[in-house]
């Protein structure tokens, strides 16, 4: 199996990864804009060979996994480019816009709207790790658009992999993706520069700062060459969900302005509740 | 050594844990208001002995670990009833409001104003771990106004259990916490509150949400009971840091109604140097 990997960074690294322990015989062909990454990726054994666009003829699979703005153009091309047996799946985090610039391509059925909800808060091709999407839910859009065959491909590697597979609308995956992904990541963005700005003595962070904090924070070392690009294709809906989050924040202020703090301990014990949610979460190893 | 912890949950637990094992020789007493949780500190062996303030005047270190506001109101009863070489240390999250309660007591001098900045989102005896406190800062405020022997026989501990020990006021201390502690508990909250009044289906959140979300609402589950009064007790500092925050999130807000991607990818830029400040934070094992 020849597999091509279109951006290979911590997600398309990790794929690579799985793939190759998982079907050892496979070709890992790695392509991507930033050269450094890819003798890195040849390196450290991600991919087999560094390849370039005019190769696309003989892949059997193709992960695209690049910011979702390049998808948005790139994808169209690299479907141009594949032969009519392979499969190309991408991996971003917002999945409306890509499914509707594919909508009328002639080789639609080629292409599987994938996002597998795993990743930290690294990035580049040594970022990649064994075993990131297992147990993990990989959402795919409009999969009635793929051809049968090309599906039962992408999915049976899925299935190796350990992922759990969710089907969802374009346009319900980037409205609750807003919710439990983008908001967390803007929280945790402007939690670190709030303190940033404050504490400009860094010692006095470092010396006080838990791990309480580290782990709110957590998602602020994310690549902002990553995350651009979704809150734009997302914008909509991230800016509601961050308007309904400023509200609660307010009120929450409110509550402590009224010194009400019967209301400020139901606050906290109404959201307690996240804890039975959250133990169905599977955790990153790392 | 007689040592007795009131309120014996994950703090005064992990602390019980610690010197047991540093001190196999000592005599471990425990007092707590919730009959269950003494029943279970004495059946997970965290402690030797229930036992009652009547018998505090054979301690020779006391460890405070309740609910901040009652450790205003019963901190001067303690300090009555010890012995004049006992020493009585707290752990809490605030540190003003108690020196300002202690500070005319005729026992100060028997009194040493802790911090560990340690924990996790559990609470209760069975939250209680070994090495909790390994690499974390105790932050001691007032140390002036301890008794010499006695500041240097929780000192003596603090170092065998691995404590980084930094000295502080009581004023600065509520100022820098409400930033790096204070302020990640409600962000935490409150995006927890907002995913949950949106997500009505439980499902798609356990089913979409990574270990981004996870990390960034983890302080959600913690006890309401124990940062009620916390944010009572910090809240002039507390207000401040959740308008600035708030003010953060309204200009990331504006930033995307106005379209300018440039300036949200320089938001993000800048914060992304919270990853060489994260770098010194110990993390809890567990």
């Amino acid at each position: 199996m020849n597999v091509f990997i279109i951006g290979i960074g911590l997600i398309g690294g990790s794929f690579a990864k799985d793939i190759k322990r998982l079907h050892p015989e496979s070709k890992i062909y790695g392509i991507d804009t930033d050269k450094d990454h890819l003798q890195q990726a040849l390196d450290l054994k991600l991919i087999d060979f560094m390849s370039a666009y005019e190769e696309l003829e003989k892949a059997d699979m193709v992960l695209v996994s690049i910011p979702v703005d390049a998808s948005v153009t790139e994808l169209p091309k690299i479907l141009e480019l594949v032969n009519d047996d392979c499969v190309v799946f991408d991996g971003g985090s917002t999945k409306n816009l890509i499914c509707k610039a594919l909508e009328d391509h002639h080789k639609r059925r080629n292409f599987l709207a994938c996002h597998p909800i795993a990743g930290t808060e690294f990035s580049g091709p040594s970022a990649a790790i064994e075993h990131l999407y297992e147990g993990k839910t990989n959402i795919i859009c409009e999969v009635e658009k793929t051809a049968f065959k090309l599906q039962e491909r992408a999915l049976e590697l899925f299935r190796e992999m350990g992922m759990r597979i969710r089907y969802m609308n374009p346009e319900a995956h980037d409205k609750h993706i807003a919710y439990v992904s983008h908001l967390s990541h803007i929280s945790s963005f402007m939690l670190g520069k709030t303190v940033i700005e404050k504490e400009k003595n860094e010692r006095d962070i470092f010396d006080m700062a838990g791990s309480g904090f580290e782990s709110t924070v957590r998602l602020a070392k994310s690549s902002p060459a990553m995350w651009t690009p979704i809150f734009e294709q997302n914008k909509e809906n991230v800016i509601e969900t961050l308007e309904e989050y400023i509200a609660n924040l307010e009120a929450f202020k409110e509550l402590l302005l009224r010194q009400d703090y019967e209301g400020i301990y139901k606050e906290m014990n109404d959201t307690n509740k996240i804890k039975e949610i959250l133990d169905g979460i599977p955790l990153t190893k790392k």
